[in-house]
This record gives C-alpha cells, structure tokens and sequence, in this order.
C-alpha cells in the first residue's frame, strides 16, 4: 500500500516521461489551451478566491496579506497574459550542442532535457500556481504544487482549470498536481520522495526556506532573504548615487531586492549623508545609522547590531560609514544575503574588484539594485531568485528548470580493443 | 564557544575569500608547489601509508580494498603527474561573457566564480585527497577532506604536504582542511554548517551517498550507482553490439560505467543471444538471465526480481528480451540508475528517439558505456560523476566547481524615474 503523496509523486514522475519527449507545439498548445480555460473559468475561480478572502479577513490576516491573496479579472487577466507570453517563448529543449569529436571519430554532445518533477512550496499569492504550471510545462516539467492554506480555494480552482486543460490536450492531467491540502505532515512526506522528485523550489519567508531546507531529502534551491547594500565609493558620482539609493529604497521597499544597507566610504560621508539624509527622509524612510554617520547627521537614530542583519521590506534604511572599500567588501561578507549588491564609483578599477571580490548572485556597477529580476535581466518569467550557487544564481528562467545530457555517437567505439 | 567543527568550516569560508579574488598564476603556481612538495615528502607519506596497510591488513580488510589503500612511489608519481595537469588547465574562473547590452545601454554579462567550499567525503583511496585538493585548488574553491578511517594517517601526510606548500606561497593552509578525524559525529556536525559550505560532494558507497545525502542542509551532488544497460535493437549490427558488450561488461567491471544488464529486443534474440553467451561465458562472465532469454540459450542461470536492480561491479550480466524500444525504454525507466545506457542500433530515427527519451546523464549510440568518463568527454581530470540532475549531470570536471553570477554596469540607471 502507498500513501497518497507517495502515489502523487509516482504519478507526476510518470506525467513528466510523457512530457520529456512531448513537442514545444504540444507544449505550447497547452499552455494557450491554460489560457483560454482560465478565461471560461473565471466565475468559478473568482467565487472560489473570495471564499479565500472572506475567510482571510475574518481570520485577521494583515491587510496586505489579504490583498496579495485578492483575485479579480484584471488579476487573472494578467495571469494569462503571462502564460500566453511563457508560450511564445522559444523551445528550451532537445537542442544538442556538439562538441569537437574527437580524434577516433567518437561525437560529443550535450542536449537540453527537463529536469523531470519539480515540487513548488510557496504562501498566498495564487498566482504562483499558474506561473508555476506554465513555467514547468514550457519547460517539459511535471509540476507538485503545495500552495498555503490561506489560498487553498483558489489553488484548487486554478488547479482544476489547468487539469482539464490537459486533459483537452491528451496529456495526463497529472503533469500538474496540486497537493491535497495544506497538511505539514504532507509536505514532510513530499519531501521524502527523492527517486520521484528531482528539485524543490520553496518560495515565500524565510520560516518556509529554512523548514523545507532542512527536512528535504531532494535537492533545494533556496532563496532566503535579500539584504542588499549600496556601496557609495569616495570616487563616486554622488548624483548618480543618489538616485541609486532612493531608486533602490524607495521605488518598492517590499521586494527582496530593494536597498536594505547604506555604507558610505568616510572620503565623501560629509559630502554625501546630509544630502541622502534630506532625500530620503522627505520620502518617508527611517534612517539608523553607526556612531559616524550619526556625526555627520546629528538627527540620525542609532543602528545596533541586529540592524546590519535586517531585511527591513520597509522604509527603512541602516546607513555606516566604513574606512575604505575593503572595509566594505568586509561587511558585506559578514552581513550579505548572496542576493543583491551595489557600488557607485568612477574608478573602473575598483569597481572591478568589489564586482569579483562580493559573492552574490547579482552585482551592479552604477545602476540599481531593483534591476536583478528575470524580467530586467532578460529571461522572460522567473520562478525565483536563487541564492543557492548550486545549479542557478540568481534569477531562474526556463533555461534554470532544464539540465544537460551527454550524447554520444560512435560507431562501434570500444574504450578497449576487443 | 565554538566547536571544533564550526570553526574548521569557519576558516574554510574565509580561505575561500582569498581564493575567490586570487589570479591563475598564483593558483597554478601553488599545485606546482604541492606537486614538488608530494614529491620532497615521499618517504614521509609511504611510511605512514605502511602503517594505514598494516593495520587494515591485521583487520582483515578484503585484499582489493588493501590494494586501493596502498600508496608506492608510482602510485605517488601519478598523483604527481595529474596535479601537474591540472596545474596546465586553463582558467576556470573570470570570464565574463557579456550579453547585449539593453536598448536603454545597461550592459549584462555572467562571470564565472568559484562555487565557495566544498567538501569531500570519500572512502579508502588516498589519492583522492590530492586530487579534490588540487581541483578545488584551480577552481578557486576551499576544500574540506574527509576520508575513510583507513586511510587516515596517509590522508594526514598528504594534507600536510599540501597544507606547507600552501603556506609556502603565502596562501592559508586552510584553503585545504583535513577533518580531524573520520568520526560520525563530527561528520554530522559538518552537514550542519550550511552558511559556510557550499557543497558536499560523496564519493564512495551507496551507504555513503545515501548516509550524507539524508544528513545534510547542505547542497548534495550524489552518484549512487551505476546501474548500465546496453539495449540491443532489432535492427542493430551485432558485431558491433557484441564488441560493445564485451567491452562495457569485461573491461573493468568493477567501475561504475561497466554495463550490468543487456536488453535484447525479441526480433534479433535468436542471432544475438547465443554468440553473446559463448563470448561472455569464455571470458568468465555468469549471465543470469530472463524465462525468454533461457529459452534461447538453455544452459543460462535464471534471473529473479533483483537481478534488474543490481550493480554487480562483477563478472555477471542479466540478460532479457524485450519484446521492442518502448519495453526497453520502459525497462530502464524502472531500473535504470541515471548513469549511462546505449543503444546498438543502425536506424538513427530509433536511436535519436532513445537518446531522447532515455533519462540517464549520459546516453550513448553505437559506442560502449566505459566512455562515460571526464577524461574520455573531454573534461580533463574529474571529481565524480553525478546522478543529480541539479547543477552537474555527468561527469564533474572543473567547470562543476563553479557558478556564474550577474554582472551587471550602469550609468546611473534606475527602475523608475528619480
């Protein structure tokens, strides 16, 4: 006897061979078949979100929670605006690279294939179900999708407008399987099934990394927090830092890669943290600085030690004046996230240094930290932001949800005479 | 207080901070000292080599395992010559290749790094300790070695040879650390410490494998087992199939890349089947084989349920008919290891359609499964060959040890107007 998850895993293992060597026509047609049940459902899924909703506002969820979990038809709208866009986008898969062959005529290649199952563990935006689902399918990826309780109505509903979609298609409706329910015990067994599941992507707080992080036999990729820092250089354009760091704190302070540290070189901290001071508080940000950069603003509240750690997610700010680059590149060792970071600076040299010297999946030179996001970097939808370096490193397309495998041709080829 | 481990794994992380930023030269000119130093410290490592081979004589350690275990100055030369190569390969890190530059001129590219530290956990064979040591090394990565009980004061020897050469060229000796002993406890308290390794890499057991991959929050890159099929096609040229039998089955059997099962499709078992027995059986191989397989060579040993799965690494085959490419394809979709499988085969719409749908890191055409091998794909040295689709699928050579991360140059740009 199997359990259900194990029997859930089993068949979205089985989904995704019929997939692997499904056509991008098949794929794509799909994915616009989605779309269009999407739209015929859209009474059904949004009476099913605001059962959700009522339940949330009842239950005291935070406001902005309840509006994250809020669906209606400009919302879904934009959902099949995006999955009409994922299947457009070219085939990520079957082409073979091949390499020189070698002297004995024996060919090398390596061919982009699915990497079979992905389980997705994300909380309350609904949409995630449906990005999921496109992104895994375009990319020939069976999906297991655990969405949070607060949203189970809506997941099922969108769920169950992709599975006839399938289903329309004559592909196994369990190329898409929504979890049964929101049960820790569930997802624990989920994460057990490592012969059938190939990646796991949780996505939301930190709480949810760590737990998944911790009892997943199967391979993570993780994105845990973006504590991201502007470096402000002594050669640096001190305009053109400035519009980093408002760009960077203040355009969507929520998101993982808005600004969450300041660290000023002491060369220009009299030049420069008067003026952002003046800036930023007109904008409504907290500043809370070290003991120098509180000399220089007298007003500044002070940072202790926790604030260097801090992914605020608010208007908030940590502001330290350091010594000199080095100093910097230090902190940011101690206190990064691996997720975003910044220097403004003239000097081509230095900024070359601080690029290869700061480990994170994204570094900028003279442009905002708001840039690293799959859409800006080119990629199309994203699944995430890894700050794994295994695998993927920073913002994960299509391409992140494929591997390569080696191809051989020989003709008759033996490593040994026989 | 911290622990011993900890604070191994602490050290690790900032060695690999002076790795990440060091030039080629300097990494190369270090594997050179290591070589020279291997060298100077022979008699050193052969002596306390002697005592690890007495006691696991006195133990009773299989005779093959001792082998494994025993260092001799052409086994320590060899060691030599393949850091002495690994020296010569070309830089693994810095590149950036950058990518169009947007309409609005923000410039992005992608620059390969070092994947931080990595930690090896291995069984008896010493020179392994030199081998990750010297990859990790030219890759820019810290490494923490971790080897088997047996070979501990070998291990001890080689690392302080490496660890002189390091502090010889004015790099910390902790760029390469030794675990202070092979006990459980210790092991386990290195799989704890996910914010200063970056991947484990097992090489060994299946025992291992699973023991370190059930254990760790660290990233896991596993290769259980090597479980090779050749399937033999209806319309296969059976000299060449026999010769890649032979080959993949009696070349060196107890590799992970040796064929353990033979697929023969029921159009071709009469022709095929009983040379295959008669060239197997003269060179010591036992087939065991299914009820149709039996049929058509009568003498043949019957195969029961977990034949299918096993990796003989012996002298042994299990053989079945299959009654065509989607039951083998099927066959190996059940008991296949996702290491290697081929297919013989003349129709090259089959055998595309099996390269296809085959989920194996790597699938081979009319050319023999020793193949699968980093030096034989061109890789150079390798330190495992992966069965994890995440991140490094095949054979790992040194481009496994790195990551890519954004680069990205701006002139002041932000994501919205400032």
């Amino acid at each position: 006897m199997s359990t259900p998850i194990e029997a859930l895993a089993r068949d979205a293992r089985a989904a995704s061979r019929v997939l692997a060597t499904s056509s991008d026509e098949v794929r794509s047609a799909v994915l616009a078949s989605i779309a269009a049940t999407l739209e015929h459902d859209l009474e059904a899924i949004l009476a099913a979100n605001a059962l959700d909703v009522a339940d949330a506002t009842r239950a005291g969820l935070a406001p902005a929670l309840v509006d994250r979990l809020r669906l209606d038809s400009v919302r879904v709208a934009g959902i099949v605006r995006a999955v009409r866009e994922i299947a457009r986008m070219p085939d990520p898969l079957g082409a073979i690279d091949w390499q020189a062959a070698r002297a004995d005529g024996l060919e090398i290649g390596r061919m982009r294939v699915p990497l079979g199952v992905i389980a997705m563990i994300y909380e309350s935006r609904p949409n995630v179900t449906v990005d999921a689902a496109a992104l895994c399918l375009k990319s020939g990826n069976a999906a297991i999708l655990r969405g949070g309780s607060e949203a189970l109505r809506s997941n099922r509903a969108l769920a169950a407008s992709i599975g006839s979609a399938l289903a329309a298609a004559g592909l196994p409706r369990v190329c898409v399987c929504l979890m049964p329910s929101p049960d820790r015990a569930e997802l624990l067994a989920l994460l057990q099934r490592d012969a059938d599941v190939d990646l796991v992507i949780p996505r939301g707080g930190e709480g949810l990394i760590r737990f998944v992080a911790e009892h997943s036999r199967i391979p993570v990729v993780r994105h845990y927090k973006g504590v991201c820092h502007l470096v402000v250089d002594r050669d640096a354009d001190l305009d053109l830092a400035l519009r980093l760091l408002i760009d960077g704190k203040t355009s969507r302070p929520g998101v993982c890669n808005a600004l969450e540290t300041l660290l000023v070189d002491a060369g220009v901290a009299q030049a420069f943290l008067p003026r952002a001071a003046a800036e930023l508080s007109a904008r409504g940000v907290e500043l809370r600085g070290c003991q120098r950069s509180r000399a220089v603003v007298p007003g500044m509240a002070a940072a202790d030690d926790v604030d260097w750690d801090a992914e605020y997610l608010d208007l908030i700010l940590a502001v330290r004046v350091v010594d000199d680059l080095d100093a910097a590149i230090a902190h940011i060792a101690r206190h990064g996230s691996q997720h975003t970071e910044v220097i403004a600076t003239r000097d081509a040299a230095r900024a070359g240094r601080f690029q290869r010297a700061v480990d994170a999946s994204c570094v900028m030179w003279n442009a905002s930290s708001r840039f690293n996001d799959g859409g800006e970097l080119g990629l199309g939808a994203e699944i995430g932001i890894s700050t794994t370096k295994l695998h993927a490193y920073g913002p994960m397309g299509l391409e992140s949800l494929t591997t390569r495998k080696w191809i051989v041709r020989g003709a008759g080829h033996t490593r040994h005479p026989v």
